[in-house]
């Protein structure tokens, strides 16, 4: 009978082993960590009944959603549509409908997705691009469109998860979403629960505490190991990988990284250099009551306005800010309003005065390094301004704060892929999808997860539609009707 | 000398001329009616100071907009971006932010694009479309998203000038708008007349009331003759036609149709079949004062929610609304809210106790044929709907009112090109783009307008983006550059 090792106990790996087993294939899932789910992970930090995702935490693209469609209806997933009602605030108050800077910041999405229709047009950073919409359009905007814009452009930070000296304009144009987003007041855990009855015997099969160290492949039984820090050896005949993209990105002799026998081809090694591994952060800050407007699902907060850029602009003279590595770590406290953050009110979705705020790197690891202190006067200026809206007090400190840990938890190392100037996303992708050069071109090593697939990227539904296909691929080869792969 | 008869003193036929006489060509213009400029139309029906365009009235597509860029800081041509805040209102009142119907109709608006992206699906009316929708996202919707967001859908019928039953899904969903949209506050008429600064000896070149009746080839001389009601002929090289689509769908012995000596090849008579002339029309409507609220540039006026499809979604059964024939006539009168209409504040973009309602066919072409007792009452309920919101009263008649006669006028039948389900808009632009099958291929007759061009269809930098396109392609043609056309 044919065995496949899946490595992580994510929906990746979770689906292409549930698949498989449906097929009649055995198989077990390695997981490092003490829990299973990988980056869906809900956590009820505020007591019972509120679900606090530290991972992924909304259904996206709900047009072509597999996963949301399968939890139509179901009582025990539930979820809130936070495309209601949206204020957009600045460091100097509410930006209002009638400053006209988000009609202008949706004519910059056009900009940039027109921009780059022109395959020879030569990639830069999105802050590098927001200046070259200002140029552009020299003329038809006010000062405060000028000043305001940019920022919130940067609004795509909080859906990569790293700041706009990093982001890649052109790709970002090719990025498309389709259809809403449903946040899941549940949490993804109720999801992940109901893949986990279609898994039957799923207590034996999933080894907890388990960290592969090294996979191999021996030439002539045609078999894979998978060798553990702990000294075990898993030999079977497929492996599914479904360890995030910056755990990969890591070759020995650094801590963490997974050895390859025989090493990996040097053009895939390539390929995981030419991706980012991004860090979108999460701060769930819970206070006794509600100080902030409640008819609105989401609060945009908007940066200070980039006066290096203004005063390009204004003085026309040339503007090029330095293209920063996504791995950069900040040397010293951000400033006030440094950095844009999104907020959604989970007043609205999940009843509870509870906010949760979106970061993006640097500002991620930075206060993930150090939550207890840093996280809260981040955030404080912003919940100040909200206060000042509604006239109410704005409480000195929180009740209770949590943050996400991505950077700092060694089997994740980030959230899930960005894009950064440079990067080559479409090759990264397509040699996950068909790794064909690794070991001799065995097929045996499979890879899934949300950095392996074009449509969903970075979500979890991205993430289980690649593990049902891995399993697809894996059942053709055992039936010898993959030749061509 | 090379002598060029242009064929309409609109936009495109001006610029053709301008820019053919720029390179040493001899032109003339023959225009039907006793005015210049076409479907750029502006009027003061207030009294002077305020210019209410007929035709044309935005800079659309303002990243691209050639007119936009030669106008951006002129004195004398003045703009409002009217993408401040917009007021969503259906017959029972506001349709919030927090009802999420906008969000719903932006989905639905990615669903058609990412629907057609498979060139295998078949075309269908918007109206189905929106049914197609709902039975897509069941289970996702609200119930008044069920009822509104397919009346928001209907926003497109006030792009087009087309009732959702007529209007192809399809081909709509090929539409791109490329930036933001800027109303002429100067009127339209501001740009004409610096454009015609542009033509010298003008007063001379362009005759007026000058009525094309026939065109016709001489092929021993390789001459085209220009015919007119009044039995002059003009001969000529080329010409450029600018007639409007609507004019050039008639055939003789239709009234008003243009005679071909020879006759238009059958292939190219397909294609004008295979179009829709469109009836965006215009109500502008004067008050003593401002009873509306102030702080909102655009008011959209749902329609009543359509029964049938919600019945139909309701009990699960099928749902297909007949197609309409673009030109079909209302053959009573329409009901309260039966159609969704766009108005825009002109308090704030021109200080003036003025709005302007944009409608669509068929309710333009039943309110033109009888302004001053039809227009008002379609129009009421949505006043009144406006007084409500503010408390003020709504007077029980108008200051003034005006609206357009597109298509009462014989020389444009219509405002602009539209799309109809089965129409074939990609063969018959590029029909008259290059119309080599005309006068056995003799290069003689070109075409101009909004109908020609596939960026900036229906627009006016469209049509001058066509005539600027036919005059070098007359120049080639003269100094033999394009033996391939």
């Amino acid at each position: 009978m044919t065995k496949v090792v899946v490595i992580g106990a994510g929906i990746a790996g979770l689906k292409a082993a549930i698949d498989l087993e449906a097929a009649g294939v055995e198989t077990i899932i390695l997981e490092a960590r003490d829990r299973l789910g990988g980056r869906l992970h809900t956590i009820q930090p505020f007591g019972n009944g509120f679900n606090a995702d530290m991972g992924a935490s909304w259904f996206h693209d709900c047009l072509v959603n597999p996963l949301l469609k399968k939890n139509v209806g179901s009582p025990d997933v539930t979820y809130y549509f936070n495309d209601g009602d949206q204020l957009w605030i600045g460091p100097s108050g509410v930006i209002t409908k009638n400053d006209k800077v988000l009609a202008v910041q949706e004519e910059m999405v056009t900009f940039m997705n027109d921009y780059y229709q022109d395959p020879s047009k030569s990639d830069m950073s999105l802050r590098n691009f927001a200046h070259l919409y200002l140029e552009h359009t020299r003329g038809l905007l006010t000062d405060k469109q000028v000043r305001y814009s940019p920022q919130a452009f940067r609004v795509f930070e909080l859906w990569l998860g790293q700041v706009w000296d990093t982001l890649s304009s052109k790709l970002l144009s090719e990025e498309g979403h389709v259809g809403r987003n449903a946040y899941l007041t549940s949490g993804y855990k109720s999801v992940f629960e109901k893949e986990l009855e279609e898994y039957p015997g799923w207590r034996e099969k999933i080894k907890l505490n388990t960290v592969v160290s090294k996979i191999a492949h021996n030439d002539k039984i045609q078999k894979v190991n998978v060798i553990t820090t702990g000294g075990s050896s898993y030999e079977c005949d497929y492996t599914v990988v479904t360890i995030p993209l910056g755990v990969l990105q890591l070759s020995p002799p650094e801590k963490g990284a997974v050895q390859w026998d025989p090493p990996l081809p040097s053009s895939f090694s390539r390929n995981l250099e030419k991706t980012t591994f991004a860090a979108l952060g999460k701060i769930f800050v819970e206070f006794e009551e509600v100080f902030w407007p409640k008819d609105h699902d989401t609060f945009i907060f908007l940066g200070e306005p980039d006066n290096e850029m203004t005063q390009a602009f204004e003085s026309r003279s040339s503007f090029k800010a330095p293209f920063q590595e996504n791995d950069y770590r900040l040397t010293k406290d951000p400033k006030k309003w440094e950095y844009p953050l999104y907020c959604v009110n989970l007043d609205r979705a999940s009843e509870k005065p509870v906010l949760v705020l979106l970061t993006q790197n640097p500002l991620t690891a930075w206060i993930e390094e150090d939550p207890t202190s840093r996280a809260w006067p981040v955030i404080q200026p912003m919940m100040e301004s909200l206060a000042k809206l509604t006239g109410k007090a704005c409480p000195s400190s929180p009740k209770a704060l949590v943050t996400s840990q991505w950077t700092q938890d060694p089997f994740a190392r980030g959230s899930y892929m960005g894009c950064a100037v440079g990067d080559e996303m479409t090759e990264a992708i397509q040699a996950f999808i068909d790794p064909k050069e690794i070991f001799g071109g065995s097929n045996r090593v499979r890879f899934a997860g949300e950095h392996t697939v074009f449509e969903g990227s970075g979500c979890a539904h991205g993430a289980w539609n690649s593990g049902a296909r891995e399993a697809k691929k894996i059942v053709e080869l055992i039936n010898g009707k993959a030749s061509k792969l």
